[in-house]
């Protein structure tokens, strides 16, 4: 139902009953590794081009999920995915192996939250009863369809992320036991004129604020609701740009309960300049490690604002600056 | 509301209460040229690239459906759009400019028929008031991204379709006045182990047949429900064989009943080869001479399928064969 102008409230409260979280070898060094399902040694996944690997990433984490909740992929009737290679082949090859009815969806990194918001609104409507929702990244993919290929060597600065190699996939139901969907906000495009590609964090910032703005207007909560609020992938300097909009826009949110997914995912000691990025960042982040905490009694309501720079190499050769957005959701215990 | 395994039933039948089609000078020169809003001479529409050029129609097509209805973009809650280009920048870019709530799709030529089936679906459920739901393409931008840029003048064989240049988005409502989105059915991927870019209509006929067999299923109708059943953009290679195919599942639709979008917005004499095809395709045909059909009383019920190949340049590159989507959305006056 819709809420204000761009919020929805699922009044059933649609529940995350499994989800699958697979990850590459450098996910396996981070803090978050026992929150994945699996962790593979090779970045290839034994495919012959790294777009392979990403596919298999995915298709992996849509089994583990259906695996663990015990079903069988006739029982689902729509799968949501996206992700950020060209014509998302990532999801749409999964989508084939999967044989299920298929939504591809395209909102950069913010991918994830975009496909669980729908889905949400799929069992909320009773449109659907079971929808697997998720989204995927590929280090070597993306920095090779993105920026050079991960061969070259080429440096970076400091403002620049890693993204992730990981897909994270959740399996919800109208009827079942874990966290439960209970709202979503559709963000706005948001550009302030960067043009940086290795400071994505840093355009990003400003959509998540503004999308975190309608939804604490939409639904007429302030942040004190939630005992996280964890943003997508902003990294550091994103981070710490949302703290003084947020500040500056009259939003208080303590220190120790806004995080951002791309801090979290990567110990200080890895090299991955202002932290983490990709479609898996937030997926894995959140469909691991948070429904982990969620079900362990550390959190009982959280909102995920899952950030996307929606611009593509042509659209930069082009000099446009970064259109960004990001979309919340809500899950509470 | 779901319905069988894989369609939604829209009891509220959401009403589309305005589109805004545009195309460029190859369109005007067609056969349905007067169910165009604007068309543009200059296949540049004044700017300095064919993807910014892309991104104008869809502009325009948007500003127009809005326009048309008398209302502001403040009014609506949410924009659905997909395209060709790589990370959707058509989309993403127009979405800047709306400054709406925006919801990125991607199901290649079957974007328009995406976004409007969950248009309807965010409007049955009470989750929008308005939605403004489109798809683009450009047959410089496609032909550049997709094989060869047209300056190169490369031939093409006869199997090849000619991309649309155009854009076309509905507006739709709960309240006003206009044809009624009644259903719509969410197909699977279907792959027959084609992998020839210039025959997508053969590849993408299988997809189309499955989608329609599942939509008479779960609705419970037969063909002779609908006054019109029209595919997207098989062009005529892929609209013979899903013909046969349709024979052979023992689906009989009429020959003068079943028809493709990419047969009928080029004449005979324009050298398109096998049809149109293109995000742009079924959009503008639908959006503008089919809506605009029903509106004359010549049309009460028809069925659109959308059609999709969802493969890149890049899984080409590595030797896949094309996996192919359609999505059936049905329209009653």
């Amino acid at each position: 139902m819709l809420k204000g102008h761009q919020s929805w409230i699922f009044d059933s409260k649609p529940i995350i009953i499994s989800s699958g979280v697979v990850g590459g070898p450098f996910e396996a060094q981070g803090p978050l590794a026992k929150d994945f399902d699996f962790l593979h040694e090779d970045i290839m996944l034994g495919q012959d081009s790294f777009e392979k690997a990403e596919k298999k990433l995915l298709e992996q984490a849509c089994e583990t999920a259906i695996n663990k909740a015990n079903m069988k992929k006739e029982d689902v009737q729509f799968f949501i995915s996206g992700d950020l290679m060209n014509q998302i082949i990532s999801s749409s090859f999964a989508a084939r192996t999967l044989g299920m009815p298929y939504l591809g969806v395209f909102g950069a990194c913010s991918s994830a939250v975009e496909g669980l918001s729908l889905g949400a609104l799929l069992i909320d409507s009773k449109s659907a009863k079971y929808v697997l929702a998720g989204a995927s990244s590929h280090n070597a993919s993306a920095e090779k369809q993105f920026r050079y290929p991960t061969e070259y060597g080429g440096q970076k600065p400091p403002t620049a992320q890693w993204t992730v190699t990981g897909a994270g996939v959740v399996l919800i139901a109208s009827q079942g036991v874990g966290p439960r969907v209970t709202s979503a906000t559709i963000g706005r495009v948001v550009d302030m004129g960067l043009s940086d590609p290795f400071n994505m964090g840093g355009a990003m910032a400003p959509a998540a604020v503004d999308t975190m703005e309608a939804h604490f207007r939409d639904l007429g909560v302030d942040p004190s609701y939630y005992d996280l609020i964890a943003t997508g992938d902003l990294g550091r300097v994103g981070h710490n740009i949302a703290g003084d909009l947020l500040t500056n826009h009259g939003i208080n949110i303590p220190k120790e309960k806004l995080t951002d997914c791309g801090l979290l995912i990567y110990s200080e000691k890895q090299p991955v300049f202002a932290g983490a990025s990709g479609c898996g960042c937030s997926a894995t982040v959140t469909f691991g490690h948070f429904l982990n905490r969620m079900k362990k009694g550390e959190l009982k309501r959280i909102l995920i604002v899952g950030t996307g720079a929606l611009m593509s190499p042509l659209s930069y050769q082009q000099k446009e600056s970064i259109p960004c957005i990001a979309h919340a959701v809500s899950i509470e215990m």
